[in-house]
């Protein structure tokens, strides 16, 4: 068993917490994208709920076990995915829900967390700053303070994707979007327990490289700034205790261009019928730069969120 | 229990025949696009499977019960979806699988039956012409016809969904899109056994209306030609014992324009993130037409295939 902040009895206690519809996702071949990018491809669709994305296991975790212990108030930085799933749980269960995030994240994004009743707060700077901004108003009110991939029940909650991958028979690859490291810490420490066998490579892009150059260096590598249109998975400032768990769980972590993100988002729209946003073509951008590595093998890839406006995706997947 | 040719016991005891990435499909609302509309949404996820419609379900039955009767051929005509599903569930158990469709059907949907190994023949004219050249084929070859919606197994695994939909719930309406007929008299069966208060609201495009003109007559009622972007339901012919079927079960059957399903499969993409073919967008279609009539209720539509070729989707959203 992997020696991480994680727990297997806690995240398959979490699936009792966790509302249904975040559960038991899709997992399915896709043959005609697989044709195109010369291996076996699976694909474990996270969109398919009433946030877009995979931040609802996490969210419904947090949210169940604020509200066993009273608590009314939760503030969390976003980059748009958490903010929008918290506010979602925290309505369903009466808890007020604060986020902050950065006002170039994306409108449909911000608009939804809106749309769900949190309070929405924006910052001038990127995701870092909405981080300290969050800080200081769960200071200030005495609210709990949601810190994504630091908190525990975000990785746990992410790692239920991982129970689910683990039942699955015959994939040798999972590529995971690696951001802030729940996810990836998430459902590596799952898969490492229960299919070690099965090689867990997180995906990041080259414009916001944090994490990655952290796992290669094993010590946090800060960055300056971010330069991708990958929103969801730009960071600067990795969190130590994060970047333990990464080593202990990830057999890669490997770095990609914009151009094989926007590629990949082309291909998951014309041989998956998938819309997705740029971090959940990730995985696919490994494949298209590293063909070799995953031929012959089958790969199982998160599609982790659909949240991109609409006049955006029809230009990435122009370009 | 509504008297059709299904059969409760028999559609329970179908489940454990069809693969189970057929099965427990997404169910969720869909806010963003339900305050579009003006009525609760949510929305049944048939594409997120290797077919990317709702088709496997029948397909897999069809195909269990020809292997355990020894039988290894079975021919089909079909818009697209049918074939493909038959092709793929055909290749898992060792069937020749051969598929008469319209050299008009869509390349994506002929592509994909191909590369699943199925033989396929192509006919100059539209389903009804490939309904015919499908019937000659099996009496020369010896082989099983499947008859879309005419076979029982084609309705019977269709009303797996309405399984699953009617153990959700705070559902009023149920949209069903409206063609053959298996589909709805599926679901129709199921809801109206298990859930009889539900509404079940048929919905066919103004330009292939034959079903629906034959469910307010009464009686099957012909028409000449078919003129609807909506190539999965497209059809000149209702099969009497369908029609039968359909006036048990369905409440309503209501025709849409063209510019309703484009609308439609629109607002699904920008509001839902999903990519739908034309036949997936009437329900969404019924409300944008009828909104009165859904209002303050919880439409429930079926999301019943994905199947489009990129560049018609462009262009039929820009619309």
């Amino acid at each position: 068993m992997p020696g991480t902040r994680l727990d297997l009895d806690r995240i398959r206690a979490a699936q009792a917490l966790i509302a249904p519809l975040f559960q038991r996702t899709p997992l399915y071949p896709c043959d005609a994208l697989a044709d195109v990018l010369g291996c076996g491809l699976s694909v474990k669709l996270e969109t398919a709920n009433p946030v877009r994305s995979f931040k609802g296991r996490g969210t419904e975790l947090v949210t169940s076990l604020l509200q066993r212990q009273g608590r009314t108030q939760v503030v969390c930085a976003s980059a748009g995915n958490l903010g929008q799933a918290l506010a979602w749980s925290g309505r369903r269960r009466g808890i007020a829900v604060h986020v902050v995030a950065s006002r170039h994240a994306p409108a449909l994004k911000l608009d939804r967390i809106r749309a769900l009743g949190a309070d929405l707060d924006l910052v001038d700077g990127d995701i870092e700053d909405a981080r300290a901004r969050a800080a200081a108003i769960a200071r200030t009110r005495g609210a709990r303070l949601l810190e994504d991939s630091l908190d525990v029940e975000t990785c746990e909650g992410a790692a239920t994707i991982g129970l689910e991958l683990a039942a699955a028979p015959g994939i040798d690859v999972v590529l995971v979007a690696l951001g802030g490291g729940a996810l990836a810490t998430g459902i590596g420490h799952v898969v490492k327990a229960l299919t070690p066998g099965v090689e867990v490579v997180c995906v990041q892009p080259a414009g916001a490289p944090a994490l990655t150059r952290s796992y290669h260096a094993r010590q946090v590598v800060n960055t300056d700034s971010i330069d991708t249109i990958a929103d969801g998975v730009a960071g600067r400032h990795p969190i130590p205790e994060v970047l333990s768990d990464l080593l202990v769980v990830a057999d890669d972590a490997v770095l990609v261009q914009e151009r094989s993100i926007r590629r990949g988002m082309r291909l998951l729209l014309e041989h998956a019928g998938l819309v997705v946003e740029p971090s959940a073509a990730l995985g696919v951008a490994a494949v298209l730069e590293d063909p070799a590595r995953f031929a012959g093998r089958h790969v199982a890839t998160i599609i982790c969120g659909s949240n991109v406006d609409p006049a955006d995706h029809r230009r990435w997947v122009r370009g």
